[in-house]
């Protein structure tokens, strides 16, 4: 499994783009700034992240602003202030508009940040671009480069839901609330993510799943120069996930590494703070596996002892 | 001319998004945050703001960021980072992007701002959305809410050049590169705004003139709750746009006054602080009128002493 085979457009891309503007500050989740700020920026567009009726205006408002919160809590921060950029074609109404804006805010009250501008342009698609400015945690940062050898690998909530939300979606079907709640109304982990840098003594490598469990656990093993091993069995998977999955013919696992869209953490802390943290009664994190000094190798554990090494071939890419 | 006529399906919508986020921080160019900062965020849409290939992508580039930082330069402030969000159809190439990123770090660097990070998503258009980062000056902030009875109307550079320049691509017509250069390679006035706050002990109304020099003295006169009345004579306008709205059959006054996207800042301070400031061998700004008790009315003086009162009818309106 060689880099090459697992360089997306969009990571080529970012490359380029940290050379052309010659920034080191570009790259994890949120820019870090010289004065302790994060600052990140997430952009949902009509029929690549989203479709009209497929989704509802309010759920549409909550996802934009959720799926930025949730780059903040992959590096631990406190949101502050969000600036919504919205691209609307003549036929969106000043109800719909309304509708939409009342997701943005309850997502915004909800987490505590506030709205502080933004701007309205006419376009024959809808875009949703929010950027979203943070403070760090007093405890520190969490950077994709910051696993090491020994350190045990974690996540929140479960996988794959998102993907069977979709699905449920497309195929109009309901019945299943916690995968269609996880598709349309994600939460962002961030309270989960203070109680990661506090438990961990400012140390953790963390990342959001956005782009699926598989992507997150190679981006962290690329940039720390790790590799993983990691447990299936212990990959967390609704029963709801698995019940969707049996009715669309699809693989529950795949749909957990691959599917994106679930807004879990993923971290790495060292195994002491992790024998602490789990005894911890408001602990919501699972060990899922452990980081090893093979660089860049991600291996699955499977039943019976059988392992095979991630591939990100099936992960999400609108760009290739 | 009452205010309905005057208000634009944008400015409702904004005043909404005010009521709907409960929000004080909204509404001037740029929102001020309490840790003496400034957040704006400016979107371009292809079909709506630009067409491929009437622009290059190195122009693009230039032009996304420099509709921003003139956003910063009308509230006085100093860029520091920017956050760049692109939206890019299929067909677009990497040596597309790299033009188009070429001509984004070519304006930052000539205005010393940062790109901290961005986004990249695909979609069916191409959209730009930046957000820009800024610290306030240290001698305050020009608000569109300070004008006040007596003082002076200034303006910097010349106005109707991008309307003609807009023109000119249209016709496939070269020629009047200062047109075309106000169109595609706009110079945002920072250097001109930090010498305004300077020089006004901190006190001055300003707007940059991006939706026509009309609507920036509107919208001044309704935030401050005074009149004006502007000298049409005083108005810039460059000779060679004259040349080419001759060439269209157009009225070069009508596209100085509601062609918008000439990036020019329109600003009032108190008269004495102008007899002091227009004595400045490095002074760049022109008196164009005077700033009236008679609430949101601006009086534009034509030729021969006939007046008439400004309209909004033919600012540029995506939204109406």
């Amino acid at each position: 499994m060689s880099d090459q085979q697992n360089t997306t457009r969009e990571q080529r891309l970012i490359a380029n783009i940290k050379k052309w503007t010659g920034e080191r500050l570009i790259g994890d989740d949120c820019a870090v700034l010289p004065s302790q700020m994060l600052v990140t920026a997430d952009t949902l567009v009509e029929n690549s992240h989203f479709i009209i009726p497929g989704i509802s205006f309010p759920d549409l408002g909550w996802k934009s602003l959720a799926v930025n919160l949730s780059d903040i809590a992959a590096m631990c921060g406190r949101p502050r202030f969000a600036v919504v950029n919205l691209t609307l074609p003549p036929q969106v109404t000043d109800r719909d508009i309304e509708m939409l804006y009342g997701g943005i805010v309850d997502c915004a009250r909800a987490y505590r940040c506030r709205i502080v501008g933004g701007d309205l342009t006419a376009g024959s698609i809808i875009v949703i671009s929010i950027t979203l400015i943070a403070d760090t945690h007093e405890n520190g940062i969490s950077l994709r480069s910051a696993a090491k050898t020994g350190d045990v690998v974690i996540c929140t909530g479960d996988f794959g839901a998102s993907a069977a939300g979709l699905w449920l979606m497309k195929a109009k079907l309901a019945g299943f609330p916690h995968c269609s709640n996880k598709h349309f109304r994600p939460l962002p982990r961030l309270c989960e993510s203070w109680s990661l840098i506090r438990n961990s003594d400012g140390r953790a490598a963390a990342m959001d799943a956005s782009d699926g469990l598989a992507d997150a656990l190679v981006q962290i093993g690329r940039s720390s120069a790790v590799g993983m091993e990691v447990d299936e069995a212990a990959i967390p998977i609704h029963q709801q996930t698995q019940d969707v999955a049996r009715l669309a013919g699809a693989d529950a696992m795949d749909w957990a590494l691959y599917g994106g869209e679930d807004y879990e953490l993923v971290a790495t802390i060292a195994a002491e703070r992790w024998l602490r943290m789990q005894q911890l009664p408001n602990n919501t994190f699972k060990k899922i596996g452990t980081v090893t000094d093979k660089h860049s190798t991600i291996l699955l554990k499977g039943a019976g002892g059988r392992s095979y090494p991630l591939t990100l071939d099936k992960t999400f890419q609108p760009w290739s």
